[in-house]
């Protein structure tokens, strides 16, 4: 058995989920509450998620011996809103809402890692919500809400119009500072330590390992190792648009500087300087500590090598990777001639 | 008769309209309801705006005929919030708030298209308004309303000052995702299929044909064709600030990579690689498809072509025009000697 | 006596402050004021802050003769919430959340000026709160209330994980426009005449003398100048993360175009052009206005001069710094050749 939650979900007016919140998702259930979920609700196997109802879940919750979830399925009963368990047998292609959202959780809660899960199909999973300040409202119904509230003379605030909610109204994880929660989508790991300043974006199923300050742009597929630092609008390649397949990876203490951008995976203790992009295609001069020429290569060559100093050589225009004078440890692969 | 437009307004305490709602605006409104317009207020002819009593509102309604328009009248009727009328007789500069707000709405729901109307005087129209969670305030009642909300410990949250409000809370066009509504501004024009990113912007009387994928800004002006996407952080030179008087065009499918930008209008299958910033100013280096240099000019005298990959150079800093390689058709203008 | 303030704050369930609001903060106040606080307050003397009954409040509001602060403590006796004063006795390093709220108060309502305070310690005592529709919430109280508000079928909207909150909830300085008001921390000082823009970004202690357009990132510490214009994205390298030491300072009508940067301080009438940006350590070509060679230094090494146009020779790379033909007056410095 991969994951379990138990929630709530928003349905629009036709019945279809709209979104789910998994309060304590759970990874790996243990035999005991799957059987007490095959007990009392119409679950049976397989990947499949239920409405509840009240009674369902007062009867897992009376047998369940986790504390944790004998609350959670306590405080759930005695909730009017839709009720939901979301139950994955196997991690495959995505094929409901809940379980979308399920996988969303747990990348979230840190229970399971970006790349780390089989996401194939969420997009279409996803209904595209108007989130709100009144919650989860279907785009064809926001209209008439629109109007409803005005009529009452009531502000009804519309954040976006978007596949995926914002993260901070789902899960909080610890131990870090999001100075704009609209920038940061569910699905995003964030771990320990991790700083993620106004500028900074993660997109879902990416994330750092923490403790990282973030200013930058991390995409989808996108991890980020400890120690390194995202500059203001730094840009990381994604493979969603715009970008090419090769997901790319930062390792430790790396910086990419304000507005910098690399379009190839980095090993540890890279710099790339303010303002410069090395995209996979950029030729790069490659050099030694005594700054001779050892080759000159694509970038995508030097991709997850550790210890490279990207500059742009502002006297000859020429793109430059150096041995990073600030590393800790060099890098002999640097120094191979071929 | 240019337009007309039913809604919902707000004003402030000294009676001065600060913004207007017009959840169904006519473009070309034909003369039966003008006549019926004419009939049961006080309007006559011109540009004029009229603040509209549930009497009025309720006879234009019994008589309208079409369906829209009379469901609307009918729900405006029933509100005791403030209601308008503006009609636009001729397109003219913009001489009222309720006036602009119709002309923004317009823009919107695509009745009119980016630099298609006459939007002079608009920001002197525009009064800078506080909007919150409570809707829209004058700036000038703020600090006691905050501190009104403050004494019984409830909270308002301030969203912006500014002259524009969030198009969302107005207009909602069919098949858009919009990931951060805080970056959409009422008038931006936002064809179907277009995606905003969080990183997204657009300002009003700007946008896409869509579909699109716009993770950069879209200025004043400009207008980005269908199958273009702009990656994070791609700017396009405006004419309110900073830029210069060229109003930029964008065709269809361009790509102006992650922290790119230009100056100059660009034809179709255009694309500036990522962190490249093209000025109208810029000395560029054209090359045939053989990489041989065929001229050198600045940018503005490419503007508006085809078929243009501009990079520079990593090994000698030139910034250079190459022909697209990934474009279907080549543009003979790029191998012009003169 | 540095500064006092009289407001309402809010603690959490352990009865910590999160955050103080201070409508109306004193710089240098008065003796008889302090007077009065001593005479009915537990206030003796000292960097204190004290929470206060209603009836103390009170009893100040009946001596005090100052208008504004009569009226303010008068409305703070009729409320519930805790009542707060912070008495800064000497401008030294910061050792409260309320006396670290009134200093960012005292900049943003610009009774002081950015690096005018010592803001030691600050970090310190600003909590890290969950900023959200219901106002301040201790992260670790948030599970909580977003579980019960979802069992209620409520939406709380969370806006931010940090220690500093958007300014405009707490401060509204006269003669501004803030497109997107999370992007403004309480603390930034916004000089009369300034516009942020979405893109626009203020941290604490750190602002504009005004008018300004404001498209691009102040990083904590940077001042700038009248006139002057930061294009979409220009970065302003801070000192908190990936900067260096250097304090920077932009003077008077400069402009940092759209995705530039600066890691050096400008004087006047300087302009760096779009996409570029300068380090400290960029090598830069000084140009006469006859575009001869007159030396090559360090960027760092043209700290705070006028009169520069930085720009990257689109033909060879080099980044040149040039005389600013739109100047109004010409820098001599630039023309010496040691």
């Amino acid at each position: 058995m991969f994951a379990l939650g138990f929630g709530l979900g928003t349905k629009n007016k036709k019945g279809e989920w709209l979104e789910a919140f998994f309060p304590a998702p759970i990874l790996s259930p243990e035999r005991e509450i799957v059987g007490i979920v095959k007990k009392n609700t119409s679950y049976t196997d397989g990947n499949r998620d239920l409405a509840l109802s009240a009674k369902e879940i007062s009867e897992c919750a009376r047998e369940i011996k986790d504390t944790e979830q004998k609350k959670l399925l306590e405080k759930l009963a005695s909730s009017s809103m839709p009720k939901v368990i979301s139950v994955i047998e196997t991690d495959g292609a995505v094929k409901s809402t809940p379980e979308a959202y399920l996988k969303l959780h747990l990348l979230s809660t840190r229970l399971a890692k970006p790349n780390g899960m089989n996401l194939e199909n969420i997009f279409t999973c996803l209904p595209t919500v108007a989130w709100t300040s009144d919650g989860a409202i279907d785009p064809n119904e926001l209209e008439e809400v629109i109007m409803e509230n005005r009529l009452r003379g009531k502000h009804i605030e519309i954040f976006s119009l978007d596949k995926f909610p914002r993260m901070t109204n789902y899960v909080i994880p610890s131990g870090v500072r999001i100075a704009h929660s609209a920038r940061i989508r569910l699905g995003a790991f964030l771990g320990e330590g991790t700083t993620v300043m106004h500028e900074g974006f993660v997109n879902f199923n990416a994330g750092t390992t923490g403790p990282n300050m973030v200013e930058g742009r991390i995409s989808q597929g996108v991890v980020v190792g400890s120690g390194t630092d995202l500059g203001g609008s730094a840009s990381t390649a994604g493979t969603l648009s715009g970008g090419g397949n090769v997901l790319i990876t930062i390792g430790k203490d790396c910086l990419i500087s304000a507005n910098a951008g690399t379009g190839i995976p980095l090993g540890d203790r890279c710099t790339i300087e303010a303002g410069l992009y090395i995209t996979p295609g950029t030729l790069v001069r490659v050099l030694d500590e005594d700054r001779k020429t050892i080759k000159e290569v694509k970038a995508r060559e030097l991709s997850g090598q550790s210890d490279m100093l990207f500059i742009r050589n502002s006297l000859s225009g020429v793109v430059e990777c150096r041995t990073n004078r600030n590393a800790i440890s060099l890098n002999p692969l640097l120094h191979d001639n071929n």
